[in-house]
């Protein structure tokens, strides 16, 4: 079992923004560590470390090849631009490192299929990113979400996540160039969108995408803004709208027969702890419409650790019973990712087609 | 001007369950009263004027043209089946009645200009009872989108409004009859959406409505459940759902450059006082992205009467300004239901048209 004595080595490729979060989160987790940081310069790892208080003992490596060739690197942390995702979650796994990968995963499910598919025929733990499904209010919010009494049967969601990208963010960013995150705001915020919409419909894949007219896109052609409707075959539906235009706003509402969830901060809770949400069940009105009775009831959820540490400790507990007790990957985490890079793909692909609906097929 | 002394004399047109809402708040306005209530049946009127605590003084009549010929009313309230509207609202301002009429207004575009141009040829005010419209809270809310440091440019907005009808509501009440509110849940519970969504945008029409897959109809046609989005030419966009299927949920979403508008009782508050509502501004991460800076800052909102009373004192205002004055009646109440009803016919024509996008002309 990974554990302080005896944890998940983790290495970083590259010394993007979000690492600085995830080398914290590696080092609050209880079962892992960081033992290695890779970057095409030697100086940027170095300073890394150094800039983020992570252990002197640090490997700092020049180049991401060197992470891969490092033997005492269990897994590797991978928060490259999106186009690069293939080459180094493929080379990762094929070193036999388990792969921690930020999203958007890949360009297109052909991509992702190439990185799971060297996940697995090398025995190494895949798993995407997406901080919040690891948050301990995500788990009670599903046990509520299940329950027949408090929720009933799931017929509609909508998410919301978009953040206001300065004039530099418009100009700059990897997440507004073709060449780097071409998925634009679809991949990196929509992505979260998508995640909840199956995850609050248990992963069930719609069956059909529609995108919205009203989609911006920046001379490249990258989206800044877009949105879509999912639609169940048994007439659930979904809605989502992402963009790099709004103030930071990230809502998630889903509705069944009996009940109603909501909260305001779904990727990223307003404080680290607690966290809160919101579920209403059986809402009437007051006798003459003067009120709700009863009231929505408010929850609210502490945790020892953040959600970003609570992922990496999953991620370890995984990869240390691969490593102690000759497990196999679990399949759970593959299977989620890839279907949120479906639907994603077909979101793209109703955009590219005047938003005419898309066939999602697994 | 109206008040206590020379009030506004208010006669209800049938004893729908909401009539007794209205009549309540009638009875709480400052510049109005109730003085008679008309039914196809004499004793249903009276019953309703004794089971809802009326001055016994007030008149019952057996047919609502009787309500009409009735000399000392001045305003009526029409909250009959949308397919009757026409007929009752035309009658009552040919008879010199002030007009508050129940939502939604009518059954396409062309039957409100009847009753609006009848009202507008006979010197009367109309009103349609969108109750929210009214509440302060309303009006801080508007303060605030307005409001270029807190609020920004409007980019984007989310609407929701659904109930669960039980199985008695689905198969018998009239809003899902196609012969008497044919609009079902578009005409009830998103019409409130679309006002909403044009409330957000200052009253500015959209320039195309494009309705979602997933709509859900009864066996005779009737809309129990559907959505749609709404864009602007300067990409602003808007999506909306309503649906008889889902606990009952009323969520407001408005976001701008800067700002984020978040309420969950837009339509009728939790509680008659007071009433909240959420502003975050120029909202960030904090360092390595672990929480918000700032948070949203939450606003209470109290009022000394209910929103539909407020909307009484304010249709008595006008109604007694003219009465006083010689006013000309208030043309942005009408000017507003006329907006609201050409966005839902658009609706409801792209529901008729397998989704395709619709124009949305004046």
């Amino acid at each position: 079992m990974a554990d302080r004595a005896n944890p998940i080595r983790f290495g970083i490729l590259g010394c993007a923004a979000i690492a600085r979060k995830v080398s914290r989160a590696i080092a609050l987790a209880l079962n892992a560590a960081v033992v290695a940081v890779g970057s095409r310069s030697l100086d940027k790892a170095q300073s890394f470390i150094a800039d983020n208080g992570l252990p002197p003992a640090t490997r700092a490596h020049g180049s991401y090849e060197a992470v891969l060739d490092d033997p005492d690197v269990d897994a590797v942390y991978v928060p490259l631009p999106t186009s690069l995702h293939v080459r180094w979650a493929v080379a990762a796994a094929e070193h036999g490192k388990h792969v921690l990968l930020e999203k958007p995963t890949a360009l297109c499910a052909a991509d992702l299929d190439r990185i799971l598919e060297a996940c697995g025929s090398h025995g190494v733990q895949f798993m995407d990113s997406t901080m919040w499904m690891h948050h301990p209010r995500t788990a009670r919010m599903r046990d509520l979400l299940s329950d027949p009494n408090r929720f009933g049967q799931l017929k509609a969601i909508h998410s919301i996540f978009t953040f206001r990208g300065d004039p530099d963010f418009l100009q700059n960013d990897i997440r507004v160039k073709p060449d780097l995150d071409a998925l634009g705001a679809l991949g990196d915020l929509g992505w979260y969108c998508i995640r909840s919409v199956l995850w609050s419909a248990d992963y069930e894949l719609p069956k059909t995408a529609i995108a919205h007219h009203g989609c911006v896109k920046n001379q490249a052609g990258v989206i800044l803004s877009c949105g879509a409707t999912l639609v169940w075959d048994d007439a659930k539906v979904a809605t989502f709208h992402c963009s790099f235009l709004s103030n930071q706003t990230m809502e998630l509402c889903v509705m069944g027969t009996r009940g109603t969830l909501h909260l305001s901060d779904f990727v990223i809770p307003f404080e680290e702890t607690p966290a809160n949400f919101r579920l209403a069940t059986d809402s009437k009105f007051k006798e003459l419409h003067i009120g709700w009775q009863p009231l929505p009831s408010e929850h609210v959820i502490s945790t020892d650790l953040p959600q970003e540490a609570l992922m990496i400790q999953e991620l370890s507990r995984l990869a240390g019973s691969i490593r102690d007790s000759g497990s196999k990957p679990d399949e759970k985490w593959p299977i989620i990712t890839r279907k949120t890079q479906l639907v994603l793909d077909a979101v793209k692909e109703s955009i590219e087609k005047g938003f005419e609906p898309v066939n999602i097929t697994g």
